[in-house]
């Protein structure tokens, strides 16, 4: 199989992850005789520093027509003071908008070799912790208008939030679709007690889910799921939300895993063209250390495996590969434990391709 | 002192829990030579099977003119049905928004005698969790305009999260006010790299910083805040955020605390005249049992006498009242742990009233 790989480096640790991610996609290509060819483009605070613009036209074009992107991470206080519209991390959404990426999944999971690197105690952790957020992810108050506007000398701003019945539709079907794959399990998150388009959300998904009734399902509100994350992680198998909320809850859902930097993430959309990435931020503080933890970029393109290019074996490979190496208690700093043999991020990329 | 409380007992566990902190006010009135007298009213679900509106004028008016108002909870899936601007929740909402109530206190702070009911791991527990959400609570998307339209054949929902400069600076001030008599800081937690409400957030918060050189000031994007509260709560005195960050983030706050059940919460506005309640809900499972948890409505009741009639001694007594029921190894069930003597919530409000 041949393909196209975008790939996005970006800011911070970016380029080091990413590299260690493509020195194991191409230790799997050799392996199973696919050739993966890389496209490097620049998007996020590296293209505003190199040409003004946080997403360069041919970049995003480059995205559009690619079979896959891999990204690292990007921003970082450097562009702080950049207009709005043309920080970093507005590279991400207008990728996640121009590609139709509507469906984010998060997985949390907790590595039975970092049990202890959970911030829960040991009776929750017990109890497992493995679940997957599924995130609207090109809806609600991120891509409704922005304004502010000034008054009789005192700034007003306005977000709008707002949702149409088939953009709740096609999500609810990724969530039911990913239940039935894995514990068949489904919980709806909104804040149907106040708003309007909590409660469109909880009219459209109750009535996608009488097509699965093999698929349990029950709603839930936001404030109450932020506390049933950390009281009970082990009730949930997908959890289902709107953009914003969904950014909350998936960061709390990695947090109490404890190995955040060992979380990949998939975006896709109607095509098999998705976006694959760590979940975690460009951590400017570490980076060129060569310090970073590459697993969740190396585990993010062992989703791009499975879930653009249907090589499921291939994927395993990957996640077997990472779980041999934890095994053998080489660490990165960020999960390093007692016991545990501390090694930098491109030993970690190397040790996991020796096992490939 | 002379002061006309009025009482709102709502639905579910509320009269039980109301009825307990009521006898704790009396007693501690009786002995410092106070009169408390209380004013009951209808409002919430019990309003609406009542006189058919969850916030009848009267009651209204009582919370108006009164110079308190202690409330148990409103809600409950009996009222699920109902029309969504007639709402239990509504009542809150309105009833807040009357008063202006704007500012939202509400501390996560880990009960020493409870410490192994957090389900946070013990290193993270044993580094303190005391910190105080300051939560903006008439602005934002809960008041903004709400609307559902249908177009073509398809529903589509808005929400409007909308906040003036005036609205950002007094609760600013209620946050470093907060935290001079705390510990001395501040984290403002946002959305700036997406929202306009965020940025104009930011943007506030950090003008009005300056007047408070003694505060240690910083912010906080909301998704990095929902990690950090399970990583390492010690690091938060005073966090301020709007109205729907503070809903979830206060929610996942009590709850690292392990006791829900325990803590209480306050809602003020430019005069004294404000509104307190436990932050657990109406728990209609355990409705008309007498199994409830009273401590949250009662610790209500004690940041009633401190910040609406300026009795800290009366309010620190009901507090060192219920630390000695909590050292004497007295629990209701949902703190229940080994080696506790279980009581029910009536006991519980006569234990709390025996130490006073
Ligand atoms: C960088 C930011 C705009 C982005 C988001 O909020 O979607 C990030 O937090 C994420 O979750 O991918
Ligand atoms: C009942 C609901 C409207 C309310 C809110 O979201 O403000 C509640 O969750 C709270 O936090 O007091």
């Amino acid at each position: 199989m041949k393909k196209n790989i975008t790939v996005i480096k970006g800011d911070g640790i970016g380029p080091e992850i990413v590299t260690e991610a493509m020195k194991v996609l191409d230790k799997v290509g050799a392996k199973y005789g696919h050739e993966f060819s890389f496209h490097e483009i620049l998007a996020g605070g590296c293209a505003i520093d190199a040409c003004g613009k946080c997403l360069p036209e041919q970049s995003l074009d480059a995205c559009l027509t690619g079979d896959s992107v891999l990204l690292g991470a990007v921003g970082g206080p450097k562009w702080d003071g950049v207009d709005k519209n043309n920080r970093p991390e507005r590279a991400l959404l207008g990728i996640r908008s121009a590609m139709g990426l509507y469906a984010n999944l998060r997985p949390a999971k907790l590595f039975s070799q970092l049990r202890a690197a959970s911030p829960l105690n040991p009776e929750i952790v017990a109890r497992g912790i493995d679940f997957v957020v599924v995130r609207e992810l090109i809806g609600g108050v991120y891509f409704g208008a922005h304004d502010t506007v000034e008054e009789n000398g005192e700034k007003r701003a306005t977000d709008i939030m707002v949702y149409s019945e088939h953009e709740i539709e096609r999500i609810a079907r990724t969530a039911f679709e990913t239940a039935r794959k894995r514990r068949g399990k489904v919980t709806s998150v909104d804040k149907a007690n106040v708003l309007d388009t909590s409660r469109l959300w909880r009219e459209v998904v109750t009535r996608v889910s009488r097509e699965y009734p093999d698929v349990a399902y029950s709603d839930m509100l936001v404030d109450n799921t932020a506390m049933q994350i950390v009281k009970d992680p082990s009730q949930f198998d997908v959890i289902v939300t709107e953009n914003m909320f969904g950014d909350i809850l998936s960061d709390e859902a990695s947090m109490i895993t404890g190995s955040i930097g060992m979380i990949p993430s998939s975006s896709l959309g109607e095509t098999k063209n998705g976006m694959y990435e760590p979940i975690h931020g460009s951590a400017p503080d570490i980076a060129g250390q060569n310090l970073a933890n590459p697993i969740g970029t190396i585990l993010s393109g062992a989703m791009m495996l499975k879930y653009s290019f249907d090589l499921d074996e291939e994927s395993a490979e990957i996640e077997r590969a990472v779980s041999a190496v934890l095994d053998a208690g080489y660490r990165t700093a960020d999960i390093m434990d007692e016991g545990g043999r501390r090694v930098s991020c491109s030993e970690m990329g190397d040790l996991i391709c020796s096992e490939i």
